[in-house]
């Protein structure tokens, strides 16, 4: 028997209808790139979402198109966000920090019809263009951006909305429309593109707004520091849309002096970005010869890779930031998990405290995990490893225009997430490895990533990453590359003997070299495939 | 063009799944018949769940089967809310409150297959199920219930989920089938059934979980007075499953002091109903001669019927307690609007915020609203009264079993509500009436809903409700009838004159008749039908 009750569609058009009603005076702040900033409302920005969105329609795209954005995260970026799905198009946010092939490459799988491009990036997108077939640039001009041809038949953003009839209501679209697209770029194989559902989105809103996933409200002051092309920025472009909380944008100024200053000026509540951010602001903090005033801030999210439990400790500790670490991967939209203290767990001493913000948590509502090794599905023991598996109703189920992946999914519909996890009892998932970096050392996994966030916690360690090496005995050994801190210094047999305390003894790297850089990928995480090959000749007993 | 998601269906299962997974050993507590305690975890009440659904499938419950339940806001119920669904089947909570004569057209009307009944609520079952076609009652022992004879074929609750095979998982049911219905039961007219499904009790669950909603979170308690029986407990038993809140259940016993009682012993954070049942508290907290412990109270959240302004305040002033107002009605499963202070009103005095608190507030997510009066749609501005239509995911699109409830919604799809609102610039609806209770006054409409609250807000009266009653000139007259307070008095010219500094003066009601007591419908709000029959033959100038 069918329910009795609306067939309402779920759509990034009811958020954005939402917002311009119920928040029109709430403000969205910019930096921009010559430093200053831009205020405006919730309201002003709507107007221009529906001239921008009545302007794309007018320029020829059409329902379905993908219209590309190369831009920081900026009021423009934000009025894409929606104007694209608003009038039926597909968002595709390209990273700008991806190699001009790579960027190339993205384009044309995706088919671009048009592009809005921040001035400041037309030297990037200038080695892009020419190779795809987009019709039409959109430039965001920006005072302070480098010279820069613009391309053939680029119009100016505000010129186009200026000209543009404002989209008006229609029927909402299908919520099983594609509303957004990001592409993941691996260490390995081709870029693969994740191709979002209106629906996906939206449930992913709830989740992300949710107590259990980041907990905006209204009140709120969230500052993405988390790139606007990465993932959606991690939905929080829309979670603050839909409860109306204020929006603080840094522009291309990620660096911790900015960052804290943005903070500090706009009372910001919540800000997100992975470690790479977040380091120096730690370090910014430490060495501030006067008093930041951050006490607005009541929770730093922080995702895309691991951040060591001794830097939470430090930032919670020294500054009395909390940080919530969360998982999430692009294929999910991106957030899976969230790692917020179980009530049972509130009283607990800091150590325990602290080990269980270090973990990647709980799924958030509607995401759903197992794991499995060679033996089937693990025990949820906080113990046994296994590759985890998710789905949930905005989870990929496939990448756009590639028909190779399916061993990416399980043959009940599972997406294999390619992490090398534990699950204890409780549900927290604890990441050990990429199954690509795991190191199995005769027959045994090691997890490569909890030595390397052990030794991020050694005083003189900078950063640390581990990866196998060839070992005639045990197959794979863990060998540890080192950066050590200005100044400060530490021996491999200080290393091995700091890490002794925690681990197995077969668990400990028989080598450590130290080096002036861990190499990064264009996300900022470690790029261990550059490791791996500048140490493949490596040999261990 | 498609997205590509996992078509993962939005139903109760997922939500019972997580909680079984994740929040094991999180409590539930209820206070029985007999006043003692009974606690266990979500994990023994997932594994009873799991039994009863296994058991009712023994039965001979089917898919689609709709299962009644008579019971208060206890355990047992809590395992239904989610045992009925799990294994396809309908629950259909019945309104303990009704008389038997409503409660026989009601099962008759939906077909109940089989019923859970609470041992203390024999005596009122034994007079419907001989009138309905109700094959098998399951009877919940409790001690201290008054002596009833069991129907024929009846079993004990305890023995039936000893005896089921648990429920195992198998493919969730598509979301849009039916998981729950409930009566509304009007001042007119036979009761209708609304019939909810998996899909919308799910949206409405992550909407009263949101910030914007309720406010759930996993540290949270929450303590629903309003009954399981009425529009799904405001949806609280599903949202403290999704996010792992302790749920605290008071049974029977719904006077003050047991409440207050409980709040204090249990630390409530979130308690839940409708004015009728704070009133008392309010009373109780005033005279208690011991100081009562309620500060792990965060907030009350109050529904059903508008609590006056002058209530908000003393809660907050007198005892520190946070009144949420909220509005909603079965049809909307049930919430539509909630009160929260706009962060920019959150340093605005204090008569500012109350005034605000008092209204019915702003929509939650997804739920759209509008209103509209002889001229069309009325405008945002707070002070055009018009009748309010929604619209949204969660809400009905028609009645069961009935087709002659058309003109309950709008050509374009929207629900009419029934209640006479203002609508102001931020989205803020202020119930000014119920159509049917609306003076219209020489063309000018007259909120009798607002003279009500401000006259409760007058030291001497203890409630008052407003009806129209003829006249001569202005074919409709407001007149109040008030009930005093105990040892207190006060004239009709103290009242109008109290009344006039508020209110313009053709609102002021031309006479004031003391009674005893308003008349109350099974849902504890004003039956302002029996009072107009009463003062029928009225007459004003």
């Amino acid at each position: 028997m069918r329910g009795l009750t609306m067939d309402f569609p779920l759509t990034l058009n009811a958020i954005f209808r939402r917002a311009e009603l119920v928040f029109p005076r709430r403000e969205i702040v910019t930096r921009r790139l010559d430093r200053s900033l831009h205020r405006y409302t919730i309201g002003d920005c709507s107007q221009r979402t529906r001239c921008l969105a009545g302007a794309l329609a007018s320029l020829g795209v059409h329902p379905g198109d993908r219209v590309a954005t190369l831009a920081w995260n900026q009021r423009e970026h934000q009025e894409a966000y929606f104007a694209v799905p608003l009038m039926g198009g597909v968002l595709h946010t390209l990273n700008l920090r991806l190699h001009p092939d790579e960027l190339a490459f993205i384009v044309n799988d995706a088919d671009d019809r048009a592009a809005i491009v921040d001035e400041s990036l037309l030297p990037l997108w200038n080695k892009v263009a020419p190779r795809t077939k987009v019709r039409q640039t959109i430039v965001i001009a920006q005072a302070g951006a480098p010279l820069a041809p613009r391309p053939d038949g680029s119009v100016e953003y505000e010129t186009l909305i200026a000209g543009g009839a404002p989209f008006r209501e229609q029927e909402d679209p299908d919520e099983r429309s594609a509303a957004a697209m990001c592409y993941t770029t691996g260490t390995t194989g081709k870029p693969k593109g994740v191709l979002y559902s209106h629906r996906g989105l939206v449930l992913h809103t709830f989740g992300v707004s949710l107590s259990s996933g980041v907990n905006v409200s209204e009140a709120d002051v969230v500052l993405p520091a988390v790139p606007m092309f990465h993932a959606n920025a991690w939905g929080i472009p829309y979670a603050t849309t839909m409860l109306g909380a204020k929006l603080v944008l840094p522009g291309p100024h990620l660096d911790a002096a900015s960052l804290v200053e943005l903070i500090e000026r706009e009372r910001v509540t919540i800000a997100a970005g992975v470690p790479t951010i977040w380091l120096p602001v730690l370090r910014h903090l430490d060495q501030a010869r006067v008093a930041h005033d951050l006490s607005s801030l009541r929770q730093v999210v922080v995702g895309g890779a691991a951040m060591p439990q001794a830097t939470i400790e430090a930032f919670e500790k020294r500054h009395g930031i909390r940080i919530l670490h969360a998982w999430g991967m692009t294929e999910l939209a991106p957030i899976g998990t969230t790692s917020h203290i179980p009530p049972e767990m509130a009283d607990a001493d800091d150590h325990v405290r602290f080990q269980q913000s270090a973990k990647q948590g709980r799924p958030v509502p509607f995401v759903e995990i197992r794991a499995r090794n060679e033996d089937g599905l693990v025990k949820w023991d906080g113990r046994t490893m296994g590759e985890l598996e998710v789905r949930g109703p905005w989870i990929a189920s496939a990448y756009y225009n590639r028909d190779d992946c399916g061993d990416l999914f399980t043959d009940d519909g599972w997406f294999r997430t390619g992490d090398i996890v534990t699950i204890d009892e409780r549900a927290t998932v604890m990441i050990q490895d990429r199954a690509k970096d795991l190191i199995k050392s005769g027959g045994e996994w090691i997890s490569s990533v909890a030595l390397e966030c052990a030794l991020m916690g050694h005083p003189a360690v900078a950063e640390a990453a581990v990866i196998p090496v060839a070992s005639a005995k045990w197959i794979e050994r863990p060998l540890a590359t080192v950066v050590l801190k200005p100044g400060v210094s530490a021996s491999a047999d200080d290393l091995r003997a700091f890490l002794a305390a925690q681990f197995p003894k077969f668990w400990l790297p028989d080598a450590f070299e130290f080096i002036d850089a861990i190499p990064r990928t264009s996300a900022g995480k470690f790029q261990k495939s550059e490791l791996r090959s500048r140490f493949k000749d490596y040999q261990v007993a």
